[in-house]
């Protein structure tokens, strides 16, 4: 998408440790007017899988998945990362693996909160190994539910985690697919 | 707000603890299109208050701001929670207690998301002591920038924290006061 990669090229700042940073829109600072226009293109691409609630992961995923809501008149709900201790029985859980930050949490979501009839389109802002993706996947299988597919805003392409998951049946879509990117060279999409 | 407080008396819980749990719409389910529809209020609320940023704190404040900040066509930053040991120096920080878990945190945000001519709006879902916001206020005091208000979708009035920040001259709007809650009696409202 374009407009994603353009706002990337202009604000986006490779960091050392293959890190992009876009706090400046994306996360921490959030522009929202921009946000729920890329939105539209996840709803353009599953309007018609049924979507009935958006799954994602507290907290960077919760700002797009409630903009993306919007378009398809549906409710969100976000797994909460917890340390294994304190998780509860009465929930679905999956395990999430930080890279940036070199730790793993349980992501919980309380069985309330999704059914074995709900068709979930998983939304979050980065898929880099996929570990995110793969922790709300496991919560969603749990439940019985259905995932119609997944929509990230950036993939790092190079770091192999959505064609992964794509080898395993799940629809991902990316609005910006990274193929390379260094403080070098700058950054090039796919 | 009549529409909130419908909401709350219909799918609000009041749990040990004094704990009203509003995790079915407002957290950890997003009901969005109703959400939406409450964060117009702020809006109207502070439409002439010359808002160019809403300031919130993650995680649960997340969707609230950015479904407000559209109203408003402008951005939103979030605090984010860090243990005090990795608190860097380029950014601004306020202490919050979370009652409900018994613990302390630093809220940060980058010194580069705020500055000494924005005019903020804070916005939260909850209000019961204060300690959200007054850690807010202390991040946006440290940046010089103007706070014109506060919105809570829900206080809790009887805990006295809204009434606290009032007294320090604070501009704060609740969509739902609550005078007093239990499990006998139930909700009533300011």
């Amino acid at each position: 998408m374009k407009l994603l990669e353009d706002r990337i090229q202009k604000d986006g700042i490779v960091l050392d440790g293959d890190v992009l940073k876009v706090g400046s829109f994306l996360n921490q600072q959030l522009d929202v007017p921009f946000l729920s226009e890329i939105c539209k293109e996840f709803y353009r691409l599953y309007r018609d899988a049924g979507v009935n609630k958006i799954l994602t992961i507290e907290a960077s995923g919760i700002a797009i998945a409630a903009l993306t809501a919007q378009y398809f008149n549906v409710p969100v709900v976000f797994a909460k990362k917890a340390k294994s201790a304190n998780v509860a029985s009465d929930v679905y859980k999956g395990t999430v693996k930080s890279y940036t930050h070199g730790v793993v949490v349980e992501a919980v979501v309380s069985k309330e909160y999704l059914h074995k009839n709900d068709r979930l389109l998983l939304i979050d802002d980065f898929l880099a190994k996929g570990s995110a993706l793969e922790g709300l996947l496991e919560i969603a299988k749990a439940s019985g539910a259905t995932v119609v597919g997944a929509g990230v805003a950036v993939e790092k392409a190079y770091q192999g985690g959505g064609d992964g998951l794509r080898a395993e049946g799940i629809r991902v879509e990316s609005l910006a697919k990274i193929a390379s990117m260094s403080k070098k060279d700058g950054i090039v999409f796919c």
